[in-house]
């Protein structure tokens, strides 16, 4: 089971490749996509298009998980990562693969525990939890916390209710040691 | 000399050909691409990619002018239009077709005289211009409205800028009847 997450952006989209291997999350992959500065915006998004093609053509995942937008900034800055987030999206129709969408607060929640955790926090947890060297950039780190968080999300939403409430302290904490059931 | 005028939206994108021949604007096409309604976000961005290369594979237009857009609805409504207009100017950027932008409100006052036009006056007019027998879709109408303004805007840029202020009322006329110098 490989999961393929995407942090959306205009300058950058981070992506980080998750894979489930006998019950242990474990990192394949991740890298920020930067479109050509000087190139126009039509060129831009095409190299968008096509680099998350790419990406998935290479790591073939069973499924991909964009961060979800709840916007609070401008009109003007929704419309910018809208253009980038459509990029990505008719990429990834075209490659037919299951798409899921997660909120940002939601992703931080389940990596830190905390739904405020700042960039630096992100990066840490991200490092610990897929026993990383060194610290991913801040885009791909949020790409590879949107696949984790998904990849907990599957055994969770199996179980029955009363046990889920029950136990669900308990799953955390062994999601933070990089393992789930 | 062909044109193609594009009005993104997320539930349908307005398309219109329109061609210079001697010095004449003459219609080559218009229509409106609907993603299918039941098909996930990712599915109909894809649909709209691969609908918007196909018109250009089918028609080679020498040059593509989309709506721009200047936000005043809600961050929401600018992220789904955003989103369309990704997927549609990532597939001309794949194109690597000539792609300009025109304000909804500069191609109102070039095809009907004020840029407060509604729908219907805007239909009415293109009809005119085209000389087609029936008003086109409102989607295609807008699509065939920012062709012929860019079509009109191509030799007027041209023109030294004191004949370009004396004329400008003249030519407007001439555009009107569907003739370009």
């Amino acid at each position: 089971m490989r999961i393929l997450g995407i942090d959306p952006g205009s300058a950058a989209t981070g992506y980080g490749v998750v894979e489930r291997r006998e019950g242990r999350l474990v990192h394949a992959a991740h890298g920020t996509v930067r479109p050509p500065g000087g190139a126009s915006l039509a060129s831009r998004l095409a190299h968008l298009y096509g680099t998350v093609g790419d990406v998935i053509a290479h790591h073939a995942p069973d499924c991909v998980v964009v961060e979800q937008v709840f916007v609070a900034a401008s009109p003007r800055s929704a419309l910018v990562l809208g253009q980038a987030r459509g990029a990505i999206l008719a990429s990834l129709g075209e490659a037919r693969v299951r798409v899921s969408e997660l909120a940002a607060r939601q992703v931080k929640k389940a990596v830190t525990g905390t739904g405020a955790a700042d960039k630096k926090q992100m990066q840490l947890m991200v490092s610990r939890l897929l026993n990383l060297d060194s610290a991913p950039p801040t885009d791909a780190a949020d790409a590879l916390a949107l696949a984790l968080t998904l990849a907990q999300a599957g055994p969770l939403a199996d179980l029955p209710i009363r046990g889920r409430r029950r136990s669900s302290r308990r799953r955390t904490t062994q999601f933070v040691l990089g393992r789930t059931r």
